[in-house]
């Protein structure tokens, strides 16, 4: 390994972050994608999916937690979820933490992700054998489609970059699907982007929504220094929900372990910043 | 330059910022440091010293912003306003934008770097000639030590990084001088680096400004790309000012020029991260 091929470098725009990698500890090329997994030297664990980071052990809180609390805490009593994607399972580990879920399905296409995250990121797996967990490998396209009407209280979207396989998971039509798939007070929440590199898409996405009968949308932004630009969003999306509110007295009283959200935070990432509002 | 050496990089923590560059159009050796500017693909110009990165074209606005207007806003009326470092005149821009200023002195150790910024940022340094401006290139220890007690309404501290010169700026010394040149109801400000990496020194910040003699203090956090972990802080403190409330009408009513800061950010930023209200 040459001192340069020490460097882990992920570019996008005109930038890129690198992370120091000390040795590479899994490497696969699955049905669908380069599965590789990386040791650093301060990030811990570094997961890529053809040769973008989809997480480390040191950061990926953030994201999980803020894809999962706010639309779970939104929603008035979140019993049946779906992840559609996830397949690190870091997401669904989020869900099972609140009591209220009966069931939290997990569709990934590649179980080889899961299986890696099994092996590699334990911690983040630590609850696939809950009861109340189903872990599935198919097309979560297909699967929505053929969901029964309102069969769902939040359908979660923790899919990888809208291109390829992903991009069809960002279209008006999918979220037809989800909406239908969802019960009245049902919650459809993105992973949605960068806000300082794609505010057009998050602008889509919106809009999509919208056309597909949601009657509210709301993005949540929160710093993420291992995705592009080191800020991310969510948008969440309500059938018969207004996005208003949340379950505040839960959040304080439930005493959830969290590290990033609490319920100050969920308030304040919805402020957006003045250019997002005069975008959106 | 080598394919390679048209990336310039800044490395921290085991991780590294790229950024995609066209030209090196200055460079030069200050009796203090190195001050170089280059032309990059997607983020305009790029303003380092000693190989740190200070501003890019780009993000800056949401730093300056930050340091200036929760502060400006939380005074009740900062009439007279004094900036340590902010060679590059970005907050000072920002300062006179308030109309109640009616002095604004932006004292400068090195009058290389106001006059690089003079060169390639001129958008920043638009309002040098405001006549409530005076801009001074000498030592701000000193300057601040000269002072008359109770000569200031609100002091921000625009440093580079707690190493080399600007270590001093960051001591409890410095912020006891800095509280005796407040008038009564004063906040100084600081940058106080990021969330992820320097949460010890966030909390030595804001334990030296207790011990300094400051009732009350509030760090407030933002995304910023292009400083390390994409993450920044900034803390104020208060000279017989709690930092409760702030001039929201004036926020709403004066129509001020933002593209980050809105009454909804100013209350958002001071919502902390589980992790920090831990750790704080």
């Amino acid at each position: 390994m040459s001192p340069e091929a020490q460097w882990y470098t992920e570019r996008y725009d005109g930038s890129a972050l690198q992370l120091q990698v000390s040795s590479r500890i899994h490497h696969e090329r699955s049905p669908w994608q380069t599965i590789e997994v990386f040791e650093t030297t301060d990030f811990g664990r570094l997961l890529t999916l053809d040769g973008l980071v989809m997480l480390t052990s040191r950061d990926n809180f953030i994201y999980h937690e803020m894809l999962v609390h706010p639309a779970l805490y939104t929603h008035a009593c979140p019993r049946a979820v779906a992840i559609i994607g996830g397949g690190d399972c870091g997401v669904l580990q989020q869900v099972l933490h609140h009591d209220e879920v009966r069931s939290a399905v997990q569709v990934e296409l590649d179980e080889r992700v899961t299986r890696v995250a099994e092996a590699y990121f334990p911690e983040l797996c630590s609850d696939n054998d809950d009861p109340r967990a189903q872990l599935l490998f198919i097309d979560g396209i297909a699967w929505m489609e053929q969901r029964p009407a309102a069969d769902l209280d939040v359908i979660i979207l923790d899919t990888t970059d809208p291109v390829g396989q992903a991009a069809r998971l960002f279209s008006e039509d999918y979220y037809r699907a989800c909406h239908r798939a969802l019960r009245p007070g049902g919650i459809l929440v993105a992973q949605s982007e960068s806000p300082l590199f794609n505010l057009d898409l998050i602008r889509d996405i919106r809009r999509r929504m919208s056309s597909a009968g949601f009657e509210a949308v709301s993005t949540l932004h929160f710093p993420q220094y291992t995705y592009p630009s080191g800020w991310w969003s969510v948008t969440l999306a309500g059938k018969g929900n207004d996005l208003e509110g949340f379950r505040e007295d839960a959040v304080l009283n439930e005493g959830l372990a969290t590290r990033y959200y609490n319920a100050g935070i969920h308030m304040a990432s919805q402020a957006l910043p003045q250019f997002m509002l005069e975008a959106l």
